[in-house]
């Protein structure tokens, strides 16, 4: 497997992803994406909102502003905590203290309070890296990008740029579900950017400071957490999973049914479980490979304040097995939290039991986009020597572009160019008159395009063209007239 | 005709868009987008991106950073003089100076320097319209919001939110040149969100702070400004339109085709008539009546620094016409800053003149995403007398629904389930089961949906459904097995 470094001078070479205001010498923890990676980008989210939003009739959509008010942080607790405890040395070096013990240790450490590093310091006589100065604990500090509002800069006027886009599913809740007339169990789902002002960004996009993410929150009556009509389609799906016992004992990962887990109480309820399961199978049925995917069990000590259960599903990524997915039980906690600071009622009457309830969150699976793209990406990445060029073996979904259209020789370009015409639209397809065909299938091969049409010599006799599948490198013959349709079959396989 | 108010109100109780944060009584200038606005807005963004990205072969996509480095904004002209004049009372009132001239002399107002602005105040003997009190320049207002990276709040952490789309492309214009090996004239586009610290967010949407735009910059050889391939199939559009002579005179516009426009030099160039006319025909396309729609061409005073000619294509809003769009001729303006700021080469070698040139912006189509959603609202909102409901005659492509599903009575639910259950998925699909028929109906057709599907008694014997249309309120019976195939025909006409 390549290096996340590889990975990043690929995607810069190809158009896939470089750092923004490169001209400038950029800003460490932002990246545009190019041509080839906006796409990529793009069918990635499509996917992720076709399958979870529109395809289900339990999930409706939103789409917040990025720029949200301070009472909205306040409420969730953001502005007193979400902040990362920073280490420093006498001479002004700066640590962000969970991520240094988890390098020195190899230890979980998202989560674990100011005396417990100071502890894990003290027990293991951790010293800077570079400069082998002690450490001291010099604080926290809030991981929340602030900005004001209006012409006058005051405290009045801060505000902040979200930090994810959970919780402003939770301050529209009332109005999402009064105008979508949504009955629990239902969902809310929030697609868009979120920034946070690391300390250390790092990893290419792994850890950057804009990113995006799609989270959804599952509300439910709080008596009914197992009342979920899909569990049986997903109870027997297979999974890697590290639990917090195995993990406490040094142990790896093991394979187990979903419903062996619930039985094993690793998933308290059957919602939760359920969708845990349904993104585990989203990357699968994309095409990662299920040997590259865990589940994660938290530790008691790394869950967060108002979470009394989370899962991630980690991508064995170069750098080791890491989140590309979070799935957390947050009970009632924010819907209460708004409900106690905006006095606004935000319980739901059920039909069913005649009492008003305090919705309950059985699962808020949280995804990011970038965590997505880079383990499509790893997924897909192969060095293939015997083709002698990289192939990205993307699912034809997510491919960037569908198909790419040659002339056998620059004489037949106009030819070419008009099959071209009719593709371009119904799919997503390029032209390339540049270099061999070997070339030019090498090319189509390093962005990941699925099908390439040649137009050669015998065209211009039988009516047909030359079809090519990245997979297999096998030819075909197509007759023109059904090209389209063939070219749909092929990539809808 | 309704106003703004009247549509934010409707917006709000259908869940298209509601103010941000409610709960804590919101922020002025930002708004969240619901259920049915989401997907509105997304059909939308993904029409323009289809139509101006994918479908071309001439243009591709790029996605930048919202957090910007200062140097770019620097390099544009923004830090300095994306500003606007701000009037003062003595009793501290604040006024946005363009639009208060505008609004009181109904004259177009933007770009009017302080000299032009203080000679209009004492010309006119304008006062404050509440307080009555006299009016001074107080001075000019940067719009661009600020906040800082990193851990130390200075002026070197100082960074900017993106007020447009546009820059990015242009300090980025050589990594997306060079990685997709794009030859001279093409155009490279960017959709997402942008940020703005208006003094006086007003008309709903319209002019907000927070928004998103999509945006294309158009490179040419400089000397090859005509060589548009593409002319011929725009030459003959019909089109509406207030030229600066007219506007000046205090006339009103008049209807002239593309190409009498650019014998009367309107447009100077055949590729900046080209782009602003494939704009207006995408609205038309889309279901925009032609009469709602005129460009307007700039006058010397309100154009920019940089632009030697600039369109815009407005649209007839309750609160006047009002521009939805526009597309400067910005020349070679933005490269040559951002070559002279980085001190590197931006200029491209021509294959056919053998020459390096600066590559010439004769386009910079510039379209706000949330001013499209509002005229797209406008123009097919109708409170039909007849039906007794609202109907929004949205195009079927941008609706947020595009079937309903009813049982006729809650008896044939299992079977209506089943029918719907095959349509969502491929059809972005709603199952409705509450009130009569008639009342099912209204409600589809208040938001827009175009097909409604009824399951009744019939269907059990004869397995057909009845498919009532929303334009025209017919309905037909069509076999359930030949269903999906009957709405997909019904929804592409």
């Amino acid at each position: 497997m390549i290096s996340i470094d590889e990975l990043a001078a690929f995607c810069k070479k190809k158009g896939f992803v470089f750092r923004t205001s490169e001209l400038y010498n950029g800003i460490a923890g932002f990246f545009d994406f190019g041509p080839v990676g906006v796409e990529l980008k793009n069918n990635i989210k499509q996917a992720f909102w076709k399958t979870f939003v529109r395809s289900r009739d339990d999930v409706v959509g939103m789409d917040g502003a990025i720029i949200t008010h301070p009472k909205v942080w306040q409420a969730s607790g953001h502005t007193a905590s979400f902040a990362d405890l920073m280490l420093t040395t006498q001479s002004g070096e700066k640590l962000r203290a969970d991520q240094f013990i988890e390098e020195q240790l190899n230890i979980p450490a998202d989560g674990l309070d100011r005396d417990k590093i100071a502890a894990l310091l003290r027990k293991h006589g951790l010293k800077h890296p570079k400069t082998k100065e002690p450490l001291e604990i010099a604080g926290a500090f809030n991981l929340m990008f602030t900005t004001n509002v209006g012409a006058v800069k005051s405290e009045d006027s801060l505000a902040y740029l979200r930090p994810e886009t959970a919780q402003l599913i939770f301050s529209d809740f009332r109005q999402v579900m009064d105008t979508s007339r949504m009955k629990l169990p239902f969902g809310i789902a929030q697609m868009g950017k979120a920034f946070r002002n690391e300390i250390s960004p790092r990893d290419f996009l792994f850890r950057s400071r804009e990113f995006e993410q799609f989270e959804i929150e599952f509300f439910c009556h709080p008596k009914k957490l197992d009342d979920c009509p899909g569990y049986d389609s997903i109870k027997d799906i297979r999974v890697q999973i590290l639990t917090a016992k195995h993990q406490e004992a040094g142990k790896d990962h093991e394979t187990r049914t979903i419903d062996q887990l619930l039985k094993a109480k690793v998933f308290r309820t059957k919602w939760h479980a359920y969708w845990v399961a349904v993104f585990h199978r989203f990357f699968t049925s994309y095409g990662i490979r299920p040997e590259n995917l865990r589940l994660r069990e938290h530790l008691r000590d790394e869950l967060a304040h108002y979470a009394s259960a989370c899962l991630d599903i980690e991508y064995r990524f170069p750098f080791g097995w890491k989140e590309i997915h979070g799935d957390a039980d947050r009970g009632t906690f924010d819907l209460g939290q708004h409900q106690e600071a905006s006095s606004q009622d935000q319980t739901v009457f059920d039909d069913a039991t005649k009492e008003k309830v305090l919705p309950y969150v059985a699962a808020e699976p949280s995804q990011g986009i970038e965590r997505a793209f880079l383990a499509f990406l790893f997924d897909a990445y192969d060095d293939d020597k015997d083709r002698g060029n990289i192939v990205l073996h993307l699912h034809p979904r997510l491919a960037p572009i569908q198909v790419a259209v040659f002339p056998l020789v620059n004489k037949l370009e106009q030819q070419a160019r008009e099959v071209f015409r009719k593709l371009n639209g119904p799919f997503s397809a390029v032209f390339d008159r540049s270099g061999s065909i070997g070339r030019r299938y090498a090319r189509a091969d390093e962005l990941g395009i699925p099908l390439c049409v040649t137009f050669d010599f015998d065209s211009l006799e039988d009516g047909m063209v030359t079809v090519r599948d990245r997979e297999t490198t096998k030819q075909t013959r197509v007759k023109m007239a059904a090209l389209a349709d063939e070219l749909k079959k092929q990539l809808e396989r």
